[in-house]
Formats: C-alpha cells, structure tokens, sequence
C-alpha cells in the first residue's frame, strides 16, 4: 500500500482522555477511532491486525476440531427467559425493541442460542462429540467504558461451545480447547496464563481464566514463572487419545497459577522464589465447564446407544479478540511506539524513501514495493526524513527498508529491525529474502 | 471434514413457510437456521459460502484501490440528526438507547459515519481521493421479513463510500466500482445487471442498481441481453486512466437496461426483438453518486489546492453479500438441490464411500480425503448409498468423488459433476487432478 494514498491517519499528540499505553498508541498509530463511549471503528491498519489474530485464532479451533459457525447479533429475549438468564442478567446486558414490539437483546455471550442450535439440529448419540465457534461482535454494556479497545463495549469475541455424551467426554473437550487456547496466544506472542478462576455468572464447577500481566488489570494475579517458558506448539498431544490430553492438562496444571479470588498461600509457597510472578492481570480468555446446566433447562436431550435420553454436557471456551489488540500492544512497544510480532503486523515491512523524488530513490523503492504491494507499506509521502521514521517507529512494522540517495546509488538497503533497533545494509535481493520476500 | 463428525445437518422435509426455492435448499441443505424473524444463524456450509463470497467481493474491492476498515453496527444517533436523516429515516431502523439513557441505532447504511471518520482523519485535497469500504452486519427492521436470507433484517453488507476532490473525480471513482462490481458478479457466476435506477433515500443523481432477475422480484426489469454475455473481467480497463473508464462506462450503458421506474418505451423499441429480456427482478447491488450531500450537512470540509476549503464530492456503493448467497442458489439449483459454482461451493468436492465399513472403500476414501481433509467433505456416515446420493445432490457440491467395493478393488473411482450430471470413471490420481487437487 502506497502511504501517501492510504487512510492511516497517525497523530503527533498524545490524545488526552487515552490512560494506557495501548489506548494511546491505538489512537497514535491510527488504528481506530472512536465513534461512541466504548465503541471504535478500525481503520485499516488496525482491521489487518484484528484480521490476523482472528485467522490465528481460527486456525487453532480448526486444529482441535471445532467447526466454525456465525450465530447473528441480536437474539431473541424468549431463548434467556428459557435459561432463566433474562432477569438474572444485569444492566450490562443491551436490551431492545423491534417494530412490532418483540424483545431482542444485543448477544453478551451465546450458551442459550448455541444450546437452541444444536437441540434443533442433534437427536443421538452418535453426532457427539460437536464443538462449535464463532467469531462475532458482542455488546456488553459497561458502565465506564475505558482503556479503549481493552474494556469496550461493541467487542469482537471468538465463543466456542463443546457437546459431549458424558463427564469424560467433556473434561477431553476443555483440555482440547486449553491447548487450543495456549497454541494461540503463544503464536500471538502473548504470555497468557491459564489460572484457575471462579465460574461466575455462565456457571460450573471447571474454569480456567488466560491472563497476562499489565498494571490496569482487575485482577491480582500470582503465578510460576516456568509457565510463560512452556513451548505448547511442539507438545505432540494427540488430541483424540483422553490420556495423552491427560498427562498434558497434568502437566500444565502442575505449575502454580490463580488470581486473588482462587489464591492459595500454602500451595504459593511451594513455588521456588525465583520463579514467583504476582501483579496485575487483565483476562484475554475464559474457559469453563458446566456440565447439563444449559441443555438441562432449556429442555435440549438426546437419545442414548440404550434408547434413553439424556442432556449433554457443555463447556464454553471466550477469547477476546478486539482485546488482544490492546493486549499485545500493552505485551510489545517502547518509547517510540508499536512493536508488532511478525503474525500479526499490518504490513510485513515499511519501505522509506527517505529522498521522494529523487529517481534513483523512487525507483529502487518501487522495485522493492512491487515485490509485494499487499504486504508492504511504501512511505512514497514528501516529507522529511524524520517524519517517516518516526511514523515507521509508532506504527510498528517489524522491519524497515530504509532506502536513501547513497545507498540507491550503490543498490544497498538499509534495513532495521523494530524490535532490536538493529541496522544492517544489503543488497536487493538480500534485504528481501530476510523479510522473508525473497524469490 | 468428515460428515460424521460434522454439524450439516440436512433436512429431508421441505419447510412448510418457506415460499422461494432458496430459502427452501439453505434450510434444507443445512446452511442457515432462523433464529428470530428474519434474523438468521450460519452454520458450517453455510458460512463458508458467505465467507468465499466476502473473500470475492474483498479482492475485487482492492483492486481497484478501495481499503477496507470495519465501523461498529451501533452508532449514536448524533450523527444522524447532523445529516437530518434520524428523524427522516422510518420505523426499518432500529433504535435503541443504552444503560444512560443514549440514543443509538443498529446501522442500516454508514454515509454519516464514514464521513464523520473522513472529516476527523482527513484536512488536505492531497490525501483524496479516498474509498473505503467495510463488510459488516447491518440491520433493516422490514415489517414482513421474508425469503430466508434474500430478505432479513438482519444482513451481511459490503459499502464503500468514496470522496473526491471534484465531479471528474467522483465520477472515474463511480466508473472503477462499476467495474469492480460487474468483475464480482462475473466471478460469482451471477448475472447481475446494472440498470439506470432512483436514487431513493440515499439521495443523488447518478445512480445503478445491480439486479438479477427472479420471479419474486421486487421491480419490473427490461434490459438488452448482450449485457450477459459480456467478459468484463476480460477488459483491459485502466483505472487510474479517466479516458479509459469511460470508454468502458459508455460501451456498458451502450446497452439498454432499466428498472420498470425508469423504463423508457422509446428507446426500449430500439433493442433488437431476440435479445430483450424482461420480468422481475432482486437487487443485489446498487451504487450512487450524490456529490457533497453529506459532507456539507455534515460540515466536512478539506483545504484545496489553492487554500480555499470545498465539500468533498462522495458517493456509495452497496453490495448485499449475505442476500448473493440466496441470490446465487435462485440463479443455480435444480430439482435435487443446489448446484454450488466452484468459486463458492463449501466444498470442492464430496467423497462418498458407498459401503462404509468394507476395508478396501475405507481405505480408498480415506487416501482421497488425506489429500486436502479442509477442501473435501467425507461422507463417511453408515448410511445407505441412496440417502448419501441424495444429500450430496442436495447440498449441491461441484464434484462428487463416488467410491464402492467393485471400484475400490480396481483402484477406481467414478467423478460425478453436480452441473451436467456427467459420470465418468477415472484413476486415483487422475481423478484428483480433474477436481484440482493433483499433485
């Protein structure tokens, strides 16, 4: 993408009313823009960062066997009043009126609807196990929204649900899915720790909370520090064998992690002191069990291979994903800006041209920008020098192809590493292949 | 993905309130499920068709330079009474007000708000033009939701929304998303057919709708048939050119097509006899031009060249892209069900074993599905030959991969293509070269 014909609007002021680093650099680097309390609207760098974490997230659901569903964003009042969820939820649920005066209510969360879906749709044993997603926008009407897309209230949620014919079945589901969920953030480059966390208003008696440090969280949070060394990726666990999802679960749970809520002082003592982590945390996913609570009151059973019926048993598996924008901003920058992990940044490179204008630069840039023009931003604006490296530092890109009037003379790049601030020069060919566009 | 295991759960009984053929073969089929009054949830098939569509409209949408953001479905209602539409829009919006007494609407169309953002990111003619799009959820409270997905209240748009600096500008912008439009069309195997048409509520003076015909309709269509037979994915137009974008736009309005609103019995006697087409038709698509109708309502002014400010000219450019999937089906099914083009289909292909169980049509199907399981549906249900024929013709997949004992001891297998209903036998390999998927 050609910047000087691009919407990605950057600011030099820091804007006022944003409290948290990731808030801030969000608005700075042109990500979104507010349009209501708590609601954004993502331009177009930030909607390819929110497109990426999804299809990560996707992925990951995919690997483990969910199938991906899309359930609508308004829902019928009548499904909660099955469940018994329509009173018992409070004020943070939206609740509306059609034309013709039927109660509808912007979906916070989608157990009822899914349990609807699948008890349409589902009569016996044999289709079990199902585990369905989606990835859907939300509303959950906060009092105060704040910390932008962090605690907003229009949010973008992927929600899984898990069917299963009996308890053994549905402890393999979640244990499916906590891999799932630790397989994602890793290659999101988060370290999202799995505690174990009261159940709250979904219910259940299983529940683990995935959350990183940062000092707005609402929860206090202690934990062993091996957690955030564990490679989840290359853990060969076969997925539908129950003891090898056993003895990773084990595993997994044999480290010390609980918010406050859950915190156990003996057990934390047992933890070397070295490895002790404690602070803030703000939640990126939530998983529970809860067994026959929503097929049980909404009346959902199946037949048996014994000819009797019976209520699976569910789980239900939230990761935010809007969050995790703010969530990886508040994990990856410094002073100057935005660091994006390689998966998820906008753009793979930005290409400086630090003379526009001057042909021998205008041409080696667009050289290397027509190698790829989908996943290059190419700074081609008449501005100074200074003005695009500091763009290039605020908005993030894992690299920079820094192309001036000597080197496009001699046919070298300078190429910068964001994360590192390492400079190096190469030729075409060279700086392409190391960001990975080489021929 | 193998059927046992997945949630497509077909329907053998024709629902009772479903009166047009696609409404009928998506809920037969699997591919949605109404979950309110026009309100309606997607699952796996289903949801892949609609994300193939979007994936469609995205690419065609880029190339001719249109970036993609997403704004949120809710908007606060300040936005519209700035434009005097709020109180001038009917009951088909949906109010609604959140926990502190705000007024907020689901979005039927974002003129306002994607002027707003413009106004706030945008202050020099140097940035223009401009067109952004987004594919979002909107929500039209129609009285008497009807016809599935082909009129929900609920709805998966695709709008763009341009800015420019003059007419001249405006209109080359208008020419390219006409372009853009007839190549979607073209690649989703519809024959949309863009007709001179009101400008209605969005206001404007230059306007197209894009319209395919079916007997449930909602407007009397008259239009030269030469306009189905045009390539227009093969035109070297060049669309930073104005001189080329108009010749295209003049070789395409060269041919008469018009909604019964605008039909001009004059110039209809003009169309030779054997190519008029005429009946009802659906909308799928419509574009406008309304110049600085809502930048100078809403204040929006940028700085020229000259240092004077001016009113941005705009126009939009609406894409129904949860409708095109009824759309689609209307255009291409038979007696047995869908007939899914290859560009859209869930699936490339169905592998159906016809003796589930026999060691030897296991083993084959398996070896057929091992070679891309996330393109390839695997009926490996138990059933009896007959229910999966049947299923697979209704679904509506393009090729059929048909397995039993007689071909699977010959190392054979039968293709079956969906459209002409052709059989033809072929080897492992050869098979799966024909369907794409060779080596």
């Amino acid at each position: 993408m050609r910047l000087s014909r691009s919407f990605l609007p950057t600011l030099k002021e820091t804007p006022a009313d944003a409290q948290i680093v990731s808030h801030r650099l969000m608005l700075r680097a042109g990500l979104v823009r507010q349009t209501a309390s708590g609601i954004y609207a993502w331009l177009p760098a930030g909607l390819r960062v929110l497109r990426r974490i999804s299809q990560i997230v996707r992925e990951e659901q995919d690997a483990v066997g969910a199938q991906e569903v899309l359930m609508p964003t308004l829902q019928p009042a009548e499904l909660w009043k099955r469940s018994g969820r329509y009173d018992a939820y409070g004020p943070e649920m939206l609740r509306l009126t059609d034309r013709h005066e039927r109660d509808l209510l912007y979906g916070p969360t989608n157990e009822e609807m899914i349990t609807d879906l699948f008890g349409q749709s589902v009569s016996s044993y044999r289709a079990l196990p199902q585990t369905l997603y989606h990835i859907q926008w939300k509303f959950r009407d906060e009092v105060r929204p704040r910390f932008g897309v962090m605690r907003g209230r229009e949010f973008l949620m992927k929600d899984a649900y898990s069917f299963d014919a009996d308890y053994a079945g549905a402890v393999a589901s979640y244990r499916r899915m906590m891999l799932a969920y630790l397989r994602t953030f890793q290659r999101l480059g988060v370290k999202a720790i799995p505690m174990v966390a009261d159940t709250g208003p979904i219910g259940g008696e299983l529940s683990h909370e995935f959350i990183i440090l940062a000092p707005t969280g609402e929860s206090g949070v202690f934990y062993d520090g091996a957690l955030e060394e564990q490679d989840w990726l290359g853990q060969p666990v076969d997925i539908d064998d129950h003891a090898s999802l056993e003895a990773f679960f084990e595993r997994m749970t044999s480290f010390y992690a609980a918010t406050d809520e859950k915190h156990d002082e003996a057990a934390w003592a047992g933890v070397d002191p070295s490895r002790r982590r404690e602070g803030r945390g703000i939640e990126v996913g939530h998983i529970f069990y809860f067994g026959t609570k929503y097929t049980e009151a909404m009346g959902v059973s199946v037949n048996g291979a014994d000819g009797q019926s019976f209520f699976p048993e569910m789980g239900s598996y939230g990761i935010g994903v809007s969050r995790l924008v703010g969530a990886i901003i508040e994990a990856s920058h410094d002073e100057a800006g935005i660091i994006w992990p390689d998966e998820v940044a906008p753009f793979d490179a930005v290409i400086l041209n630090l003379k526009s204008g001057d042909p021998a630069c205008d041409a080696l840039c667009e050289r290397l920008y027509q190698t790829a023009p989908d996943r290059l931003l190419y700074d081609d604006r008449p501005d100074r020098a200074g003005v695009k490296f500091a763009d290039a530092d605020l908005m993030g890109h894992p690299w920079q192809l820094v192309v001036g009037p000597r080197g496009a003379a001699a046919g070298v790049v300078e190429l910068k590493r964001r994360a590192t601030g390492e400079r190096t020069e190469h030729s075409v060919e060279d700086a392409l292949s190391r960001i990975g566009l080489g021929s």
